[in-house]
């Protein structure tokens, strides 16, 4: 059975390759098309993908999902609606492929041009909502590379059903059918090969979901990761901070959304400021049903802050609880988000530029922020049109991952008979 | 034993990280300082480094070390001085870190840069040539990165003799002393504690040596790797090639230096001029010592061409042996090369600019030439100043690796109490 699973998937991954041969070389105008062709055959398939929404839902309560979770999973008429313009921001975008990046000319007249192509084959590997197998597929696409799409269990039909949709649009369109694939079974040994790269025909991996699934992909893949870890932010109220800023800042990065990466788990504030910010900070807090948790000076402005522990500030809560923490100077507080921090969003709020600019210069996240709220850690608001994930590794992408990140690069070389001299 | 040495590593680690926190800060002026005082260092100590070199000499001789071997190991007043002067040049070029790659608004105001920055802390695995412990401490310098560097047990005197130089030098800049370190054991588990990632302060690996320890490296790291694996070569002979052109640009990529990783090892040529360009240029190439191996009708060509294996066309000889496919058009080159390549450098020889273009297109690998020889991969040639090695993965950095490749990003975002709407 394993056997055969192994073989099934090393076909999935031959053809992923032909494909990402063809997608090489396709043009933006086929790469469009055939993203336009994949929104509408999502809207007109809505009813059958909202059927095999409908059993996912049913499986899931009778797996006692939790709410949340629950909530994750359902597709309706507006969300379907939303995947499908969704494909069709990214359909409209720039296509990133053959960008020429960087052209010069050598002093003995050898020219050099560095062009974007894509990565090729990317396996991604992702956990319950069910808009990601259009999202990624149509990502993939837009930068020319071939996907191999494994959803979550607990998604398997709308998945499989989403995935109907966009093969019948491949199948009209100029492009290969086999440039989107889903692994079409819920053995978790799949999840095995994939990352063992599928006789080398996977490139990169690209793991979304929790804790768990990031480091099951980090210690088995033999392929290159672009992991999503967690985002575990920062907003830092700085001596010289317009006050009434901090505070709809950090209602806004703590509260908008408690459950996205780019929300505020922990709250620095400068010792200088903490007896005029903190008591009114914590009370509209509070009021807002937040939790706050706090060290001890922080627990002497107002009754209702509870103790902070130091696995608290290592904790993405993903939820209405924050740790606050009365910091000495600009300094500490950037030793502290080095300490704690997850390298994601961190933010800064002070009228101070040179404060500003340090805190830009010193603290080693992928997005940095100044006088604005850590919620903006998005692709979307970037102007990415959509984005993979965020990735808080280091190499090859940091932040938001669009359909131009999921690009490599490759020099050409231009001459009129040059050797090189010994 | 193995505990101590562990533990020994992870101070060097600890200090390797705060070392990168300090070099990523440390500004242009600094770091060009620092990396002149470590070339006039290398110079006034270069009694001290020949005397370390002979004795590695010695040691290699009696260990019955290759000619081939010996030569890469040694050093004289001459090489020394090359390396010294290659580290002023990296001094002298532009510094990437703190670069702009792109700067933008979004409609709401919000402003937006993506900043170079290094990557951290890059741990380097390499074999033989004692000057890559100057040039790789140099670039990793340069680009404001940490460096721990594991060099070979063979060069193991000439190694400490450059980095005593190099330490010292550091001693008297700006800089940490701990921004380039050299693990001061030839004990192999070393390696294997390197690449675990030195408790999560190491953030890259880059490999410079031969198979094994590329493959070790692959399979045993639990941090990315940027590996340099092998450049197996094509030069394509295109029906529209100016034949004597294409005779001048083959000899080059092949012989010029046999044993460079640009070196050519495979010769495609249409069938269509084979008659009119086969005969002699298999006849100049073996006058000046060039083994040739061929398919059937190749050998028609030359009494001296010797049948090509399967394997033949996998192989590459890094020495005076050339293998020579006849192909049926462009298309077939371009199969021939994606069949058998290596993704790191390959050349057309064509007066055609559309065959030029398609070739450039199709050919998926990190270089490809027009009109000149692949021994033009090479940091140097393409202006790079210094390469740390050539890169044939796909993801961060591909071809010739520089100081500016030996970098990251971050995004800085600019608000004035930007707050996300629902």
């Amino acid at each position: 059975m394993s056997d055969n699973l192994h073989n099934q998937l090393k076909i999935i991954g031959k053809s992923a390759r032909a494909a990402a041969r063809a997608l090489g070389l396709a043009s933006a105008a086929d790469k469009s098309d055939a993203l336009q062709r994949i929104a509408d055959e999502i809207r007109s398939q809505s009813d059958a993908i909202l059927k095999a929404n409908a059993e996912d839902l049913e499986n899931g309560k009778a797996k006692d999902l939790s709410a949340a979770m629950l909530d994750r999973l359902a597709l309706n008429q507006d969300r379907i609606e939303g995947i499908a313009s969704s494909i069709e921001a990214i359909a409209a975008m720039d296509d990133p492929v053959g960008l020429v990046e960087k052209e010069w000319e050598q002093p003995n007249g050898l020219s050099f041009s560095k062009v974007k192509i894509p990565i090729g084959v990317i396996g991604m590997i992702y956990e319950s909502r069910p808009n990601v197998t259009a999202d990624a597929g149509a990502l993939c696409l837009k930068s020319g590379n071939a996907c191999i799409l494994r959803g979550g269990s607990e998604a398997f039909h709308s998945n499989q059903a989403i995935h109907r949709a966009i093969v019948s649009a491949l199948q009209s369109s100029a492009l290969p059918e086999s440039s989107i694939q889903l692994i079409p079974t819920t053995d978790r040994s799949a999840v095995g090969h994939l990352l063992s790269g599928l006789d080398n025909t996977v490139d990169m991996i690209i793991p979304r979901g929790g804790k768990s699934l990031i480091a099951r992909v980090q210690s088995d893949a033999r392929v290159p990761v672009l992991a999503h870890l967690e985002g575990l932010c920062h907003s830092y109220v700085h001596t010289d901070a317009n006050l009434d800023m901090a505070k709809e800042i950090v209602m806004n990065a703590k509260l908008r959304r408690t459950g996205v990466c780019g929300s505020t788990e922990t709250l620095l504030v400068d010792a200088a400021i903490a007896t005029k910010f903190l008591p009114q900070m914590i009370e509209t807090l509070t009021k807002n049903g937040c939790e706050v948790r706090g060290d001890e000076a922080t627990q002497s402005y107002h009754t209702s802050v509870k103790p902070a522990t130091e696995d608290d500030y290592f904790t993405e809560y993903l939820a209405a609880i924050i740790n606050v923490k009365i910091v000495d100077d600009l300094q500490a507080a950037i030793d502290h988000i080095s300490h704690y921090g997850s390298g994601h969003t961190d933010a800064i709020i002070t009228e101070n530029q040179d404060a500003a600019d340090y805190f830009h210069q010193a603290v080693d996240s992928a997005i940095v922020v100044h006088n604005a709220s850590t919620q903006f850690a998005d692709g979307g608001e970037f102007g990415f049109g959509a984005e993979i994930g965020i990735s808080t590794g280091r190499l090859h992408a940091r932040g938001p991952v669009g359909a131009e990140h999921l690009t490599t690069y490759k020099y050409l070389v231009h001459g009129q008979g040059h050797i090189r001299p010994k």
